[in-house]
Parts: structure tokens; C-alpha cells; sequence
């Protein structure tokens, strides 16, 4: 690599390491900061009514006034989805290719920051300059169209970062990855390669997009008397050009279904990233003027996500579409780890319903695997290999990888969300930690619900609740009123009389022994209550509910 | 098939369809009922809570007069988990080849049963006589030794019976699959074939157990300068032989550490199903005599159970192992539907304390995949196949291979839980429905949490709850005390004074009003409490915790 002076700069992931979602990375120089991407991730089953989660956005908050940009790599949600929220915490004005800002600002406009944040479009091969930082926009393909990767142009020498990528030759839309450009960065000298960890554990290469398409034209012709049902990704824009032009081939109608389906497909209809035939595209309401085996859906839910538009046809709970024996349901796509079940769980309510499914060979992954990551290192020849995007065993076989590929194991740096890694031509050193983490949205609450918040729901949906109030008189603390019971989410109550009966009782026989001890203290009683009712419930049915005791007083 | 007399008998499967897990059918005839398996199936992730699930015994219990016995196929949860649950509602004897009866013993040890339950022995060739039925055990193979089929002779002729198994040529131990008997069975003639479903997707043939060895023995051996921890399933006796084969050879000591672990491997050596080297296993407790590459454990814990000896390993949280740099942990399993995200939670935290994770190639399955189940349908050729173990989908893709095996349509059912299938030579037809169903446990709770109690532990662990508390006099209705606010699992209370007093000033308005227009009743002057906080929780936060208006008098 070409040595310019010996300057250092300092890249600080704020989310995507350790996990797969909420990428964020800064850059910064001095007094400029440049974000990379600003991601969201979706809930554990154990962040339990959480609605998503976003980054901490704490550093670039005590940094607002660095920071020069927002830069964005394409128009996933684990890429794009955090950026109302820290729209709300700073104005930054935000870079990116056409449909990704398409994407981003469908969110804006929900929530209302149309007219405060700026945008600016920016094509594959252009540069953008943000401070310090010059940024040059690179063609990749992924499953969603208009991927970029960035070429990071720094004091300290060229960073790549591959965004979400995968090499796709034959692509259904537009160009293939612009792999000269990458060679010719390589010829000049690249400090580093922040590269897709999601498929490092895969050998070989990712399949073209194409391939589906020729997988689904088979299954359409043999199929073609009947009523054909996909459901599939509704970002993957050239998966759902695919089907349509197997329908259109077929001169079958198609409907788009589900809220996300149909406005990303219209966002890439307007920006010119779809074209569907005339006459092809009808809407739900005209269904009933075609006979069945003339219409093909293309619709949401194939991870098996309760609300979305398959899940309601296979509970009979759609209000347009009911399954009927015939149609025919194909799966274009994988379950996301964690999905598995309820996929299962709707494949099986469709086959009750006479339907037949399909899912196998009509998926490819939109990230490279081994022999494409090799490919990537072999252009670039990176000083440094900064693994990103995936969990800590991706990243641990990345740098497996990343050092067949030659990289020396000390030029290797595996990230922690939080690290300030300071790198130059000399050295690469994590120097400092930053404030990072996920912060929890409820509703209209985001950060308000915590940890202890969550340990009760936990608590609470595993053993329910058990609430005792007494009303006691506040000169000599003698019962009033009460023991009153009220559980919820422990046993049925009108079944449970003895029980009751029997803990109020309890509670009554502890507020005595209270009164003998002369304590009067209103937590302490509340504690003895909870010992002893949490004893006997505990003996009588090995469960441990929640146990709230609320003491007033008149 | 050789017609003896036009007798029909009914099959009354009581679970175990439409899911896998909690196996149970009923044979009758006339005033004889055989009980085939009995078990438990593992809460799905709504049954919040839920410690188990067992089947619904009304049928049993209504007949229990007629019920001449317990036949279990073998010794996994899903046939024998609720046999104790059973036996408390009937005494009733139990059949089953000797390790699966060793393994309910340990079961009936803890439940107190031994004395009062009797039990026979039975070996693979050998038949039983319970009223009017025959019932031959024949060996075959499966992912737990001495399992058995079962040829039941009826009155109106003979119905094999495959439980779970699969076809190994080679096994570890014993012999392989008694596939000669099922072809005399064929000979003679098969009124109806209940075949496993599980693998009916898969194309092929299951590899030999014997397969998993060598791959094993390879690893071993590469990585034989570290310690080695290998977690797999409980039961799969032949697989922990092998492991400590591998581990002998290479003169290395064995540690299985685990409870279900350590009582199935004790069970099974006391009664010659597995065969340990002298000087081989050691106590854990001996662990610190040997060096790390001289240690071979093997574990409980590879489905990521949180409470199982692996995941206590990788959490820092087990008392005798911690892991270290340069361990190596071999996942030998497949995770089961759901588990994917635990399992690969548990992968992650091993590699970042800095073990080599291996995970491919060392577990094959224990049920038989597509030409395994034709070459029994080819020996037995049954006039119906009845395909069992399995949801929806399994048994409807048996149907089309049961077709594809020259059985006419109309001769393949598929029946669901609860179904009462009169079968003879002539026809085939459910005639009735029973009660049928999962019963949940919850602690020492057998049927006490039902569908009311499971949508309140849904919507708290969602939105947490929120307790309003006021004191009325039982004169006039006027407020002496309150309202008072507790709220869990909603917001941190301490951090929202605010809204706690809005919220107090929503319910004291609210009374107010009930009181202007005279309504006394307590559930309407609750009703209008919980609207109203409601309504006002709701446009705040966009949330709905649980409200629980409580009203004391005095």
C-alpha cells in the first residue's frame, strides 16, 4: 500500500457486531464523523412485547455537532430502519442510491421528517464528499436492488466496507458488482476491508437470482391450472419481478398483497426498479372476475409472522382470500433462525386446507459465501480485515478465513459493539469502549421499558400474578377491609375457591403476627405477606406467581 | 389377506397426530382396550409457562374397566412422559422390551409407582395376550436401543405397528431391524400398516448410527491435544457408546456430566446397553487429576435447554467446568424445530471464550427417510395404511406415498386426535369422536391453567399490568383512600411520576362521574375505570397493559 502520511482514524460499530441487525458504524477524523448505515434490529423471543430495538445513540449525541452525514448502503430495514429515530435526535442530512432513499423516505413520511432532513441521491460511481471523508459508491448485488458498497476515502488510507452483498453475474436487475472497481482500489492500496460475515460459514457461491426465476417458471407451467400463491420477502423487488413475469408468460392476473409487499413494490414501481406488464397487475377487489387458476398472489408472511396477510389466509381470518383445496403455496424463501416453528405451523393450516406447498429450491441467500468472499479479498488486498455484519462465530470464521486469505492473524480485528478502534498504516488498536446497545421501542416509549420491566414480563408470563389488598386503619393498623385476592395469569379463580380461602388466611394469620411483633412498617409488612403466601403457594403447588401485596389505609 | 371373520375393531388414536410428540393410541374391541405409548409433548412457545403437556385420558378413564394394558414401543419422553400422569387415574400393567422398561422405572421411582404398578419384561420375537389381543414386539432400530414395532392381532387381523424407527443395517448395538418378520407378517397378512411419518419428506435412506462414529473417531483424533466436549441427546445410548469408544482408543477419560445424562448411561449400563472400559469414566470430581487433552465430557444441553450442564458451561454459570481457550465442543445433534436460535446462541458464547465449535456431520436421524418406509410397506403390503408420528403435512406426504406404493386412496386415513377408526377386511370409517387434547402441567397443576389463564400470561408478558386500588364507603361510594397505582412490567415506575399522576387524576375523575349519574354497581364503576385509563394509556404510549381496577369498602 501507498504510505501517505502517518495519520490515524478511528471506526466505532455502534450496533451489528455480535448479532445480525442494527448495523451502525461511525468514522471519524478530527471534528467530521460519517455514519454507515443506521440499522434496527427485530426483538429475542425474550424481550418479550418489545416492538424493535435501535441503537444507542448516546455518542453520536455527545458528537452531534461533528457529525457530517448519514450514508446509507441499501434499503433493508437492519440498515435503514433507525433512521427516524435518530432523525429525532439530530438533523444530519442522509446519502444514498435511488431506491434505497425510495425506501427510506416511505419512513420519513410516517414520521413526518420530510421537510427538515435532507437527501441527496447519489449513483454507483460517484463520490460524495462529507468533511474530511470522501465516500465513492460501488455496484454490488444483494435481494434488494441499488446495494452499494462504500469506499471510504480517509486521512489514514482507503476503507472498504461491502455493505450486504452478494456476487451476482447474471442479475435480474441492472449490473452485476462493479469487481474492477474493486480491483483497481486494490491496485492502489486499501487499509481496510470491512467485509459480510453472514455466509462465511458456507462453502462455494451463492447461486444468481436468476436461478429462482427458472425454478419458479417450471413450478408455474406445471402448476398453471391452478390458483398460485408466493409468498416471499417484500423487499426483494427482482424476486417479486420474477413472478410476475412467470404469470405474465402464463397470462395470468396478479394481485399484491400485504401493507409492506405493496408499498415497496409500489416505491420501485415509481423509481423505475420493476416493470410489470400492462394488464397484468389487478387489484384485490377485481379477484372475483378472473377464475382461480387465471391469478397468481404474490404476498407477505412467509416467515410465518402472525399478522401478515399468509399467516390470515391460513387462519381463515383474511377478509379477501380463503384458501381453498387446488391453490397452490410457494415458500420463496428460507425461515429466519427462530421463524422455523411458525412456518411449520402455517405450512401445516394450508395443507389441512387442501392446499399444496412448496418450498424447496425456490430461495437463494442475497449474501456471498466463501469462494465470493475470497474473490473479494483477493481484488481488494486489504492491509487490515475488519469482519463485520453477523454473530461472534461468523466473525471468529471470517478471520479463519480472512487469514487463508493472507491476512497476518494481527491484522485481523474482530469488533465488539462499542469499541473505538484507531487504525492507520502502522497499527490497528481498540483505544477506547463508547456507550452502545440495544434500546427497546414499546409503542410509542422508546427506552422507557428496561430491563427490570422485562424481568416482570417474564416473570409474569411464566407464573402470572397474585395480588392481595388490605385496607388498614391508619392509627392502629387493624384490618378494615380485606384480605381481598385478585390473580391473573396463575389459576383460574372461580375454580380455585379453596385456595383463596385458604390464602386469605395466610395473609390474614401473617398481618396478625405483624401486629403481635409490633411492626408496623408498611414495606416490612408487605415483605412478611409475600414470605408467607409465596411459602404457601409454593407447597401446595410448586409455582412461584408474582406476588403483589397493596396495603390502604383509612 | 386370508379373511377370518367379518369383525371390525377400533383404533382410537388419543394423540400424537398433528404434532410431534405426546403418542397414545387406543385398540378396542368390544370390552378389551390395549393402550399403546403414553406420552408427554414439550410446551410450544405461547403455552407461557407450561412445564409439560400430556394427553387428554377421558376415554380412558370412562372405559377404564375395559383397559387390559400399557404397551410402550420405546423409551424417548414422547412414549413413555406421561405414564405416571396415566397410572394416577388407573392401575394398569405396562409391557415394553428392558432397557425402555428401565427407563420407565426411573420414572415410576420418582412418582412413587413401583409397588403398585406391575410390569413385564418383554423380548423382541416374544408375544403378550391382553384379552382378546396378541401383541408381538419385533426389533427394530431408532435413535434409542430395544425399540419395538408391534404386530397386534385383532379379531378382525393384524395391525403392525411401526413406532418410531428407522432401518440400520449396522447398528452399535444389538441387531439390526427384524425386516424378515415383517415380510412373514406380509405373507400372512396385514390388515393395516401404522407407519412413522417423521422423515416422510426426506428422499433416501437414513445413514447407519455406525456413520457418526467414524466421523467422531476422525475428529478425535485431529483434535486430540485438547479437551473435548461433545453434547448430545440423553437417551441416545449408542451414540455415548461410541463417543466413549472414540475417547478409549485414544486412551483418554470419560466424564458425563448432565442429570438426564447420568441416569439414562447408569440405567443403561446396569442392564448391559452400553459397554464402559475399565478405568475409562471418571468422576467429575476427579476432573483436576487429569490434564485438559486427557478429558473427554459429554453433556446434556445441545438443544440449548437454558438449564442444561452445556448452556451452564457457556454462561460461566456451571460449578465444576469452565470453558477455555483451545477446548473443542461437538455439537452431536440436529437442533429440533425452535430450538435453532438457543442453540446458536450457545455456539457464540462457547467461541467467544475462545472453543472450536463443530457441528457438521456428527448426528444422523433416528427415523427413516422415504425408502426405508417403502421397503416396509413392500414387506407388510397392509390393505390400509394409517400414517402415524407427525403433524399435518408429514401424514399428508405419507398419503402420497402410501399411494405411490400401489395402496388404493381410499385405503390410506388419515386420522386426527380424537378419532374413532372402525376398522375390518371391508371398511375403514371413523364413526365417532372422543374427547381428546393436551393437558397442561404446571408445577404439581395437572389440567388447573387453561386457555383463560394462557391469554392472560400472553397479554402481561406483552404489556405488563397496571393495579388501581381505591377505597369506597359502603355508604355513599365517596373515595376514602386512593386511588393508588402499581404497575409491573409496564414502565419503570420511579422514572413516570407524571404519567402515574395523570393516570390517578383519570381514575378520580372517572369515579366522579359514576357517581353524577348514580351508578353504584362495582363492575360498571370498574368498567368505566378501565376505559377510561385505557383510552388514556392508549393515546399516550400506544400500549395496553392488563388494568386492574380493585375496590375495597369500608
Amino acid at each position: 500500500m501507498k504510505k501517505t502520511v502517518n495519520e490515524s482514524v478511528k471506526i466505532i460499530p455502534l450496533g451489528g457486531l455480535e448479532q445480525i441487525g442494527m448495523n451502525i458504524t461511525a468514522f471519524e477524523y478530527e471534528d467530521n464523523i460519517v455514519v454507515v448505515d443506521c440499522g434496527l434490529a427485530f426483538p429475542d423471543e425474550e424481550m418479550l412485547g418489545i416492538d424493535l430495538v435501535i441503537p444507542d445513540f448516546t455518542y453520536l449525541k455527545e458528537n452531534a455537532s461533528k457529525v457530517k452525514g448519514l450514508v446509507i448502503t441499501h434499503g433493508h430495514e437492519d440498515h435503514i430502519g433507525a433512521i427516524p429515530y435518530l432523525l429525532k435526535e439530530m438533523n444530519v442530512p442522509i446519502y444514498a442510491t435511488k431506491l434505497t432513499m425510495g425506501l427510506i423516505e416511505n419512513k420519513l413520511k410516517e414520521h413526518g421528517q420530510m421537510k427538515t432532513t435532507r437527501r441527496k441521491v447519489v449513483k454507483h460511481g460517484q463520490s460524495i464528499n462529507l468533511g474530511c471523508f470522501r465516500i465513492e459508491f460501488i455496484k454490488t448485488n444483494h435481494s434488494i436492488s441499488d446495494a452499494a458498497a462504500l469506499a471510504i476515502y480517509t486521512p489514514a488510507g482507503v476503507i472498504v466496507h461491502t455493505g450486504d452483498f452478494k456476487i451476482d453475474y447474471t442479475p435480474v436487475f441492472g449490473d452485476a458488482i462493479d469487481l474492477g472497481r474493486f480491483a483497481e482500489l486494490g491496485k492502489k492500496g486499501v487499509l481496510a476491508l470491512m467485509c459480510d460475515s453472514t455466509n462465511v460459514g458456507r462453502p462455494g457461491f451463492t447461486p444468481s437470482e436468476r436461478t429462482v426465476g427458472k425454478t419458479l417458471k417450471n413450478i408455474f407451467e406445471e402448476q398453471k391450472n391452478h390458483r398460485i400463491i408466493v409468498a416471499t420477502f417484500a423487499s426483494n423487488v427482482d424476486r417479486v419481478q420474477q413472478i410476475i413475469n412467470c404469470a405474465y408468460e402464463l397470462k395470468k392476473k396478479v394481485i399484491v398483497e400485504g401493507r409492506s409487499m405493496v408499498n415497496t413494490i409500489s416505491t420501485a414501481a415509481e423509481l423505475g426498479y420493476i416493470r410489470i406488464p400492462e394488464n397484468t397487475l389487478i387489484d384485490i377487489e377485481e379477484m372475483r372476475r378472473y377464475p382461480d387458476e387465471q391469478l397468481v398472489l404474490i404476498t407477505t408472511g412467509s416467515q410465518g409472522e402472525t399478522m401478515a396477510a399468509l399467516s390470515r389466509m391460513a387462519n381463515s381470518v383474511h377478509r379477501k382470500v380463503s384458501i381453498v383445496p387446488g391453490d397452490v403455496i410457494i415458500f420463496s424463501s428460507h425461515p429466519i433462525p427462530g421463524n422455523e416453528k411458525a412456518v411449520s405451523k402455517i405450512m401445516n393450516e394450508l395443507a389441512k386446507k387442501g392446499a399444496k406447498v412448496i418450498f424447496q429450491d425456490t430461495h437463494v441467500s442475497g449474501h456471498a459465501c466463501q469462494e465470493e468472499i475470497k474473490l473479494i479479498y483477493t481484488l481488494t488486498k486489504p492491509h487490515y480485515a475488519i469482519p463485520v455484519h453477523g454473530e461472534f462465530r461468523h466473525l471468529n470464521r471470517h478471520k479463519q478465513l480472512a487469514m487463508e486469505m493472507g491476512i497476518p492473524k494481527d491484522n485481523v480485528i474482530i469488533l465488539h459493539s462499542g469499541d473505538v478502534l484507531s487504525i492507520s498504516q502502522d497499527e490497528a488498536e481498540v483505544v477506547e469502549r463508547v456507550t452502545s446497545g440495544g434500546i427497546f421501542v414499546d409503542g410509542l416509549g422508546v427506552g422507557d421499558v428496561g430491563n427490570i420491566v422485562l424481568r416482570d414480563r417474564q416473570n409474569l408470563s411464566q407464573n402470572g400474578l397474585f395480588i392481595v389488598v388490605v385496607t388498614l386503619d391508619q392509627y392502629n393498623n387493624m384490618l378494615l377491609a380485606g384480605p381481598d385476592i385478585v390473580s391473573r395469569g396463575f389459576i383460574y379463580m372461580r375454580e380455585s375457591e379453596d385456595l383463596i380461602q385458604e390464602a386469605k388466611q395466610v395473609v390474614t394469620i401473617s398481618l396478625e403476627r405483624c401486629n403481635e411483633r409490633n411492626i408496623t412498617d408498611w414495606n416490612r409488612i408487605k415483605n412478611n405477606i409475600r414470605d408467607d403466601l409465596s411459602e404457601f403457594i409454593w407447597k401446595r403447588m410448586k409455582r412461584r406467581p408474582m406476588i403483589l401485596p397493596i396495603i390502604m389505609e383509612v
